[in-house]
C-alpha cells in the first residue's frame, strides 16, 4: 500500500530568547529563536508524519508560514513512494516552479519555506524505513545518492560523473567509520560561552564549565567593539589555555578593509577562523580577507543561500571551512551537492548550528559526510550550542564535545506537541 | 503641518498573460505578470498618497503580500518629512531590522517586498514636491543626492567621496541634458518581437512593424532549443538588417559551458548583448562566459538581488551592461548606489524593463542616470516592451523608439482604480 501525504500543516513558532540575550551576537542583537514548523500527515495506519522546520529569528516568522502554504501543493496528494523514488525529480518541481522561481531563485523566504518542506519529507522517509537520516543515506549505494541530487547550474564545478567517483572512492571503509561514529561521536565545538550579550564574568564562567566537560574547540562572538573584542578574546585564552582552538564569529557586521584591519589585530589571539567577516553574499570580499588575514582561516555559509553561491565560495577559494546550513539551502538535496562539491574542492565542512533545530539536524550532514564522502575528520568539528534541546523528542546527546549518533527513526527534528502548543506565536501561553 | 503616513494598504494584483503567452521565455513559460500594490495613505489634506509595486510573475505574489504587511511598521505612523529629511537612514532602517534581516538579507520575498515600499515612499515624496521622480533626483545636490544612498558593504568599490566626485564631476552639463530628454527622450530597444511562444509569423510581423515605428535595437529570447533559436535570429535579421542591433536573452537556462557552446554558434548572427546566459548568482559563471565569447557584450541585472551581488559583477568584469531592476533592488536608494558604481567601473546602464509597470519606473532611472550620474548615452538603451500600460495613470509615452520623459508627479506608477478592482486576485472580475 502506498502512504500519500494527505495535508500538510505549518505553525509559526517562536522562542522568546531576547529576553535572556541568548544567540547575541554583533549582527544578531536581540534574537527571539524561532521555527516555522511543517508536518506532513499521511494515511499510513501508523499515523506516519514527516516533521520539518526552517530556522529563523523571530519577526518575518509569519511571512515563512505563508511561503509554506504557497508550496505545499507540491507534496499534498503525492505518495511518499512516488517522491522517495526519485526525490532529485520532487526537489526539481518544488524549487522549479517557473511562476515561483522568480521570487528567488533558490534564495530569501521561498528557500527557507523549501527547506522546511523538503526536511519533513526526508524526516517522512527516513521514518517510514525505520532508520536516522544519517544512515537512510549512509546506506545507500552510491548510484542512489547521484540520483537525489540536482547538478543544475554546477556542472562546472561537479558533474554528477565526479559525485560518483567521490562516493565510490570511499565506499569501501564506510561501515568501519560508522563503527567509529557510534563508538566515538562526531567532534563538536562550543559557542555557548561566547555570546556577545553576556557578562564577562559570565563567559569566564562559561568556558570553565566547558574546558571541564572535554571541550576542545571554543568560538567567540566578535565585531562590537573592537577593544572590547580584544577584552574578551584574552579572557577566553586565559581560561581555555593556547593548546584549544579559538575560533571568531563576526556575523558579517565589517567592511571588507575594516574586517583586514580588525583581524589583524585579533591575530594576537590565534584565532583558527574567522566567521562571517562581512556580507555573505560577497565572494570575492571573501577571497580577499582570507589572502590579507593568513594563516587565519576563513569561514562562512550560514547565510550562503545555494548551491551556485557555494560554488563560486570554492572556485574562488575564498573559504578554508564550509558552514553549510541544513535550513538555509533547499534542504537535504542541496546540502548533499555542496558536501560532495567541498569534498572535490579538498574544503572541509563544518555545519552551521545553534538556533533550534539546527544541531539536530546537523549531526546526521557531519556523520554522513564523514562516513560516505569526505571521510576525514581533518579540521572538522560541528558546531553546538546548548540551548533549547528540551523541546525535541531526540534531542542531541554530547559525550565529551562529542556528538553521538542518533538512533530514532527520522530526521531527529520532531518537538514535543506541548512545545508547540506553549509556543505558538502570538496566542501560545509563552506569548500571551 | 507636517504629513503623517496613517496606514499601508497592500494589494495582489495580477493579469492573465500566460493566456497569450506574451513575456514567455525559456525559464519563464508561461508567467502571469503581477504586482503586489502598495498604496500609503496619508492626512495630506490633499488625500496625498505615495504608490508602489514589485513586479512578480504570478503564483506567489500572495507571499510578497504577507512581507508588505510585515515590513508595514517601518512606515505607517512616520512622517513624510522624517523620512524625506533622511531617507538614507529610513532605507537602512527597512532593511536593517535584526531579525528580518535573517530572511534575506537583502534578497528574495522581503527585498521584493521593501522594493514596494520604498517605491511608494520616493512616490508620495515626488508627488509632495510636484515632481516626477527623475526630476527630484536631477534637482539635488551631489551632497543631497549621496545623503539618500547606504555604502554599507560596497565600500571597497565606492566610498561617499567617489559618488559625490563622480556627481559633481557631471554637475555643470546637467540642464543641457535634462533639455535634450525633454527634447528628444531617451533611446529604447523593443524585446517585444522576440517572446519565445510566438509564432515565427507573428515575430516576422511584429518586428516589420518595430523596424517601421522607428526602433534601432531588437531583443530575441533564445534558450529553447539552439536549431530554432538559430532559425528565429535568422528571420529576425531579416526582417531588421544587419546595422540595427539583435539582442538575445536566453533567461538563464544554460549551464556555463553550454552557454559557451551556444553562443559562438549564435554568434553568426552578431548579437550585441547575450543577457542571463546563466544563473543570476552565478558571478564568475558570467565572467567565464564573457571572457570565452568576446566580443559578444555580456548583459544581466534584472535578478541581481542588491548592491553587494552588483559590486562584485564589476569588480570580477562580469558584465559588459548593467541590468539593475527597479524592484528586484531594494527600491530607489539601492538603484541609485548600483548607477553610481556603475559609473566608476565604466560599465553602462541599461535598466530592466517590461513586465508591468517597470518601463514606467525605469525611465525615471535611466533619465536621472544620463542627466546626473553617467552623463553619456553610449552603449544605453532601455528595455520597452509594449504590454499593459493601459493600466496606469501616467503610461510611458514611446516617440520613434525613444522614451519622452514623463511629466506628472510620482514615480509614473499608479494603477487606475479600474485595474485594481478588475484584476485583484483571486476575487476581481478577470479571475473569478
Amino acid at each position: 500500500m502506498p502512504t500519500t501525504i494527505t495535508h500538510l500543516s505549518v505553525r509559526d513558532i517562536r522562542f522568546p530568547t531576547s529576553r535572556s540575550l541568548d544567540g547575541s551576537d554583533a549582527m544578531n542583537t536581540a534574537p527571539d529563536y524561532s521555527a516555522t514548523y511543517v508536518v506532513l500527515h499521511t494515511d499510513a495506519p501508523s499515523a506516519l508524519e514527516g516533521h520539518g522546520l526552517t530556522f529563523t529569528i523571530g519577526r518575518g516568522n509569519e511571512v515563512c508560514v505563508a511561503a509554506v502554504n504557497s508550496l505545499a501543493s507540491f507534496v499534498v496528494g503525492r505518495t511518499l513512494e512516488e517522491i522517495s523514488g526519485d526525490i532529485g525529480a520532487f526537489w526539481h518541481s518544488i524549487t522549479g516552479d517557473s511562476q515561483l522561481r522568480w521570487l528567488g531563485p533558490d534564495k530569501g523566504v521561498m528557500h527557507l519555506a523549501t527547506a522546511a518542506i523538503v526536511n519533513a519529507v526526508w524526516d517522512l522517509w527516513a521514518k517510514s524505513e525505520g532508520k536516522p537520516v544519517w544512515k537512510l543515506l549512509a546506506d545507500m549505494s552510491p548510484e542512489e545518492l547521484v540520483r537525489c541530487l540536482d547538478f543544475r547550474f554546477v556542472t562546472d564545478a561537479l558533474t554528477p560523473e565526479e559525485a560518483l567517483a567521490i562516493l565510490r572512492r570511499n565506499a569501501r571503509g564506510k561501515a568501519a567509520r560508522e563503527q567509529e561514529m557510534l563508538e566515538q561521536g562526531y567532534p563538536g565545538y562550543t559557542t555557548s560561552a561566547g555570546w556577545l550579550g553576556y557578562s564577562e564574568e559570565k563567559m569566564r564562567r562559561l568556558a570553565r564549565e566547558g574546558v571541564a566537560e572535554g571541550w576542545t574547540h571554543f568560538k567567540q562572538k566578535v565585531g562590537g567593539n573592537i577593544e572590547e573584542d580584544m577584552r574578551r578574546a584574552a579572557i577566553l585564552r586565559e581560561e581555555i589555555g593556547w593548546d584549544r582552538k579559538l575560533m571568531m564569529d563576526a556575523n558579517q557586521v565589517w567592511e571588507v578593509d575594516e574586517a583586514i584591519v580588525n583581524m589583524r589585530r585579533l591575530a594576537a589571539f590565534e584565532p583558527w577562523w574567522i566567521e562571517e567577516p562581512t556580507n555573505p553574499d560577497d565572494i570575492l570580499g571573501h577571497a580577499t580577507i582570507r589572502e590579507r588575514i593568513a594563516p587565519i582561516g576563513m569561514a562562512t555559509g550560514e547565510h550562503c543561500h545555494n548551491r551556485v553561491m557555494f560554488k563560486q565560495l570554492l572556485q574562488a577559494k575564498a573559504i578554508d571551512f564550509c558552514q553549510v546550513d541544513a535550513a538555509r539551502l533547499g534542504g537535504l538535496n542541496e546540502v548533499l551537492v555542496v558536501l560532495l562539491m567541498a569534498a572535490k574542492f579538498g574544503v572541509p565542512v563544518c555545519p552551521h548550528a545553534g538556533g533550534v533545530g539546527l544541531c539536530e539536524y546537523v549531526q546526521n550532514i557531519a556523520l554522513f559526510d564523514y562516513i560516505a564522502v569526505s571521510a576525514s575528520l581533518e579540521n572538522r568539528v560541528l558546531e553546538y550550542v546548548d540551548h533549547l534541546h528540551e523541546h525535541f523528542l531526540d534531542p542531541v546527546v554530547i559525550r565529551k564535545g562529542r556528538y553521538m549518533p542518533p538512533q530514532r527513526p527520522g530526521y531527529s527534528i520532531e518537538m514535543h506537541a506541548a512545545t508547540l502548543k506553549e509556543f505558538e506565536f502570538p496566542n501560545g501561553p509563552a506569548w500571551a
